[in-house]
């Protein structure tokens, strides 16, 4: 009786939930272009500088803005925004700080696809059951220090992919050596953008010079180079 | 020994090339942001009035401006460009007027994966070779009035992907009738774009309303948006 209890406690557990939104166009990575609702998990171990989403980051923020839900509560949010969506995306702060398992099965059950998004810090086996991992490993212009043989965990993820953001020619450098050491991930660098000051025409700017290097590498010939186009388009705001 | 003249002719047989380049970005549809090769063949059987490669298309053209091609030659070239870009994409004017299977096989067996672009009214059993067959049934803007049953053909191929281009209201139309006709092929709607007018931020408003247009649509759910970068960072240049 007590192991039955345990194991109806973690499936009834609640998540710290900051937002929950959709249906969006997913503006980056593999997902590009494709419609999909947002669920945004509270709490990060990780403090990047250019973080764009601090409200899910920062203990105080996520206390005061959070709510906590359990998987049934939030698969009844998501259906009410649009039940047709295919996609939901569990994002973050890191949504691996959380045991989501219960939540990845009762999405599926209910039709959704589940696509994750994390920066690869923290290894949870429920990643293996979602339609698709996104593994950003933080470069350094974030001021993180990303535990690289980490990721190889990550990348035996049968829908794994790797992307990196890149500001500047040392991002450059470690998106280069993530391709170098994980050859057969898909992998995609993306541009880093300053939300604030960045206009359409200095983000596209950034898009040809991010492009040209890319190009002119032979060790990333097989990348995929990508915009961010939630901020060209709406700010900081993960999609449409 | 006339049979093996005549298989020997076939497979050495020259196509007018407009134009070999690459590596580049694909700006567009399933391979945005992948690196590729591209090879415009000569001749179109459309007149679309907004076609951004009028020197592809029109006759005179074509006859001043191309060069005919044996596939050896062409690997040759495409090898020379960069070997160790993984795609090549195949484009016109409408490639598929083309007997192009000794192209695809020589292109595969050099080891590149090959994609192709057509408007899906010639249908060409070479087309099953291919890597990705991206197929963009012109809508009413363009002045065409495409054979939409001919489509059934091009969707059953394994690696189809179907791109409609979006100008406006009956455009939009047009693509919504192609999704739910064929609703188990991946669906691409892209924004239209005015070559010499639109900036950077008009490109990216058109994108906005083609988002929500789609969102918006019940019938549209599992569409796919996006912009076409190569015209927003490039002018008239299909990538970068």
């Amino acid at each position: 009786m007590t192991a039955i209890s345990s194991q109806s406690r973690t499936w009834t557990r609640t998540v710290p939930i900051i937002e929950i939104f959709g249906p969006v166009i997913q503006g980056e990575g593999a997902m590009i272009g494709r419609q999909t609702h947002f669920v945004r998990t509270g709490g990060c171990d990780y403090r990047c500088s250019w973080c764009d989403t601090p409200y899910a980051v920062l203990p105080e923020d996520v206390r005061q803005h959070s709510v906590r839900m359990s998987p049934d509560e939030i698969v009844r949010r998501v259906q009410s925004l649009n039940p047709l969506t295919p996609w939901v995306t569990l994002s973050g702060g890191n949504p691996a700080l959380h045991q989501l398992a219960p939540l990845v099965i009762a999405l599926q059950g209910a039709g959704y696809c589940v696509a994750v998004e994390t920066q690869g810090s923290i290894y949870r086996p429920w990643l293996e059951t979602c339609d698709l991992v996104t593994v950003s490993p933080k470069p350094p212009s974030s001021g993180m220090n990303p535990d690289i043989d980490m990721l190889s965990r990550f990348v035996t993820l049968p829908n794994a992919n790797l992307k990196v953001v890149v500001f500047d020619d040392a991002d450059f450098a470690f998106a280069r050596a993530m391709h170098l050491r994980y050859p057969g991930t898909p992998f995609y660098v993306q541009v880093g953008n300053d939300i604030g000051s960045d206009t359409a025409e200095t983000l596209l700017k950034k898009l040809d010079w991010l492009a040209n290097r890319t190009l002119a590498d032979p060790a990333m010939c097989a990348a995929i180079v990508l915009p961010q186009l939630h901020v060209l388009l709406y700010g900081n705001r993960r999609g449409v």
